[in-house]
């Protein structure tokens, strides 16, 4: 199959991508020395691009190019190269609003659907980390500031209505990032389809229990619906634990090509799902019965810090800079009105919480029946035991999403993750 | 002070449009004869525009051409041309999905916002109808069919995810008429502002309760938000009984320049609200007390028409088109799916019937606190009996917006209004 691209694309490859970048200024004088010493290779992990490190005598560069396909589907897959272009929107708006927490960009090139950024060395993917039992002290803290600030500062509490509508246009072209989202996220895993899998046979009873589940199949479609509909902010689209980057002192967030304006619990969910399927995958990663403790209640620690940290921040950016065209300033002038206004604040995070917790139970339901899996779980060998990690996973994600009233707190949340961790799944098979 | 025009622009008067049009065939041939012998008249009552009624010995066309600025408040309020853009955007989309409900398009021309269609004679623009009292047989159903189809034809409910955000974006920069809204009708009201005005002093208290009701302004804060933030169709955006031209046998949906992707129930709100403001504006338009009686009756009957009538048309329209990305069809595709997804229709109207209650009210209270009043009221010249009129208006929008969950179907709010209508306010004054 022969994919159609713009004049001009080639995907390259590390010896076209020397030539290339020893034409940039701003990536040339990074590396230093001669083009013809950089090192570089391609370690792209991910399902949709190339990735390459490039090292020179002074410094590295990381340089991604979009690939005309879904690299983890292959050709058959077409995906627009444009999603660089999305991506390096959302890039660089997350830059200013949330200074420090992205990567910085050397260049963009549109033709190419190329971005080179900062290398971030000696930073790993969270996800490894967290499947290793390392702690991240700052990680909690610098996310939910990341998601606070990108969130608040382009959503109508900040913006200009005409400004926000802005927005809604320039991003409104990433159909095709959105279209995998409302599928394998939103559809599928609650279908036959051929894209689904799970640990089979011990997972049957469970998948064959979503599929049949009316109010989950409501609830999943009202999210979706929210998905589709809902402006609120500009969302990082995909922000779970593989695109963290970090060290215990730096945290990076990476690859916002699924960015466009959407409801904000999307990305708060994708947080929280994220940590919560990583804690349920320890059992598959300690070396013996409850090794792994210690990690585990941090982990649900950096859940509850998470959620308390982007609820604070959000609300203190919306009382210090509520500029934007939503609860205008003057309808609430009196002390009164303060008040009022106060405890509406309080109201509508509650209702960003439990949108939260929806979105949260979608990504954990499809990152155990559906196409793309995390390895937290894939990697526990002994099928068994992954299959009740993800049973209980699952089982956590459909109350969340049916039952969201249950949990008015994200201590609700963990507590609930604690005692099914100790529940004893019965399994197919 | 000079406003700004695109190169080619010029607001024609009736000698200057003859010759344009005479260069216009699809014009010209409607007319007939020769353009010395047409009969020309600007005829414009709205706020925003030229309108032109043009006769020819063999037939009219209406010209509407779209002035730098909002008519109703002079050259210190410009307003983009691109509105014309906008409304014939919609007006083409309106049309083919609500065939025979709005005026037939003969020309459209980008440069001079001008957009040529048929006269429509003899009707009446529906709101003075109403003043006089006239019986409309077939506006409920030709409306409900309007909102229903327009609506949902334009939702995720119809369309697949990608050519929504198309629509989305095609809509985006309608940023100036939506900004007229979110000012006009869910800002001003509630609080002081210059352009505000109301029937002083009698309505004073009524005015002050309202800039005080921190419930209320959480309320209309709440819709602002939907307002800016759901995109959930193609809304008209003022389908108001001023938009509204009809016989007693034929109904035309006019003036779409307010459209964007906006929620669905702002629309069914505006009928509802100016259907109530007619209803209690009759105290001022009866030659006796209680000789407008029939005619009350057959208003709220047309308001349970409207929206029982709407609901239906458009869960049929879900029922057999459906095949939109929202509640995707083989989630719901067993016996116990598809009475699944029944029951989660009804509730999907229980929410858009709760959004469309708070939208009127919105409505309402903007008519009668706000810049821009309805004849309805306005033409009462006795200011008490106005005021009377406004007060039962005010209570009623208020309760509906604050205690939406006390009306759960449309004859619960015209049983209210009846009440309301025998109530004597304590007036200011």
């Amino acid at each position: 199959m022969t994919l159609e691209v713009p004049p001009g694309y080639r995907a390259h490859d590390a010896q076209s991508l020397r030539f290339y970048l020893a034409d940039i200024p701003a990536v040339a004088g990074k590396l230093g020395g001669a083009a013809a010493d950089w090192a570089i290779e391609e370690v792209g992990d991910g399902n949709l691009n190339l990735v390459f490190k490039v090292r020179g005598p002074d410094g590295g560069v990381a340089v991604k190019q979009a690939l005309p396909y879904l690299r983890l589907v292959g050709e058959a897959w077409p995906l627009p190269l444009e999603r660089a272009h999305f991506e390096h929107m959302a890039l660089s708006r997350e830059g200013r609003y949330a200074p420090g927490l992205t990567p910085e960009i050397y260049h963009y090139d549109e033709t190419l659907a190329l971005i080179a950024m900062e290398l971030l060395e000696p930073h790993i993917i969270m996800r490894h980390g967290m499947i290793a039992g390392t702690v991240y002290p700052k990680f909690a803290g610098d996310l939910s500031t990341f998601a606070a600030n990108t969130l608040f500062f382009t959503s109508d509490l900040a913006l200009k209505a005409a400004e926000k509508k802005e927005l809604i246009a320039a991003f409104a072209g990433n159909t095709e990032l959105c279209r995998i989202t409302e599928e394998l996220i939103f559809t599928e895993p609650y279908m036959v389809a051929e894209r689904n899998r799970w640990t089979a046979p011990y997972l049957d009873p469970f998948a064959a229990a979503i599929r049949e589940d009316g109010d989950l199949k409501v609830a999943i479609s009202r999210l979706k619906v929210k998905f589709m509909g809902s402006a609120e902010a500009m969302i990082h689209g995909d922000l779970h634990t593989g695109s963290v980057m970090l060290t215990e002192e730096d945290t990076r967030v990476i690859d916002p090509e699924f960015a466009f304006m959407g409801p904000m619990g999307f990305d708060t969910g994708a947080v929280i799902a994220n940590l919560l399927l990583n804690y349920f995958s320890q059992v598959g990663h300690e070396e013996a019965p409850g090794a792994r403790d210690e990690y585990r209640r941090w982990v649900l620690s950096a859940t509850r810090d998470f959620w308390n940290g982007f609820r604070e921040k959000f609300l203190r950016l919306w009382e210090e800079n509520g500029t934007g065209d939503a609860y205008p300033a003057p309808l609430f002038a009196s002390p009164e009105g303060k008040l009022r206004l106060a405890a509406e604040r309080e109201a509508y995070m509650a209702r960003l919480f439990a949108d939260t917790l929806g979105f949260a139970a979608a990504k954990m339901i499809r990152r155990i029946l559906g196409l793309a899996h995390n390895i937290d779980l894939e990697h526990i060998a002994d099928e068994r035991v992954r299959a009740t990690a993800e049973a209980r996973g699952l089982t956590l994600a459909r109350d969340m999403m049916v039952n969201t009233e249950a949990y008015p707190s994200i201590e609700a949340v963990t507590a609930q993750a604690e005692r099914l961790n100790a529940w004893e799944p019965k399994l197919g098979g």
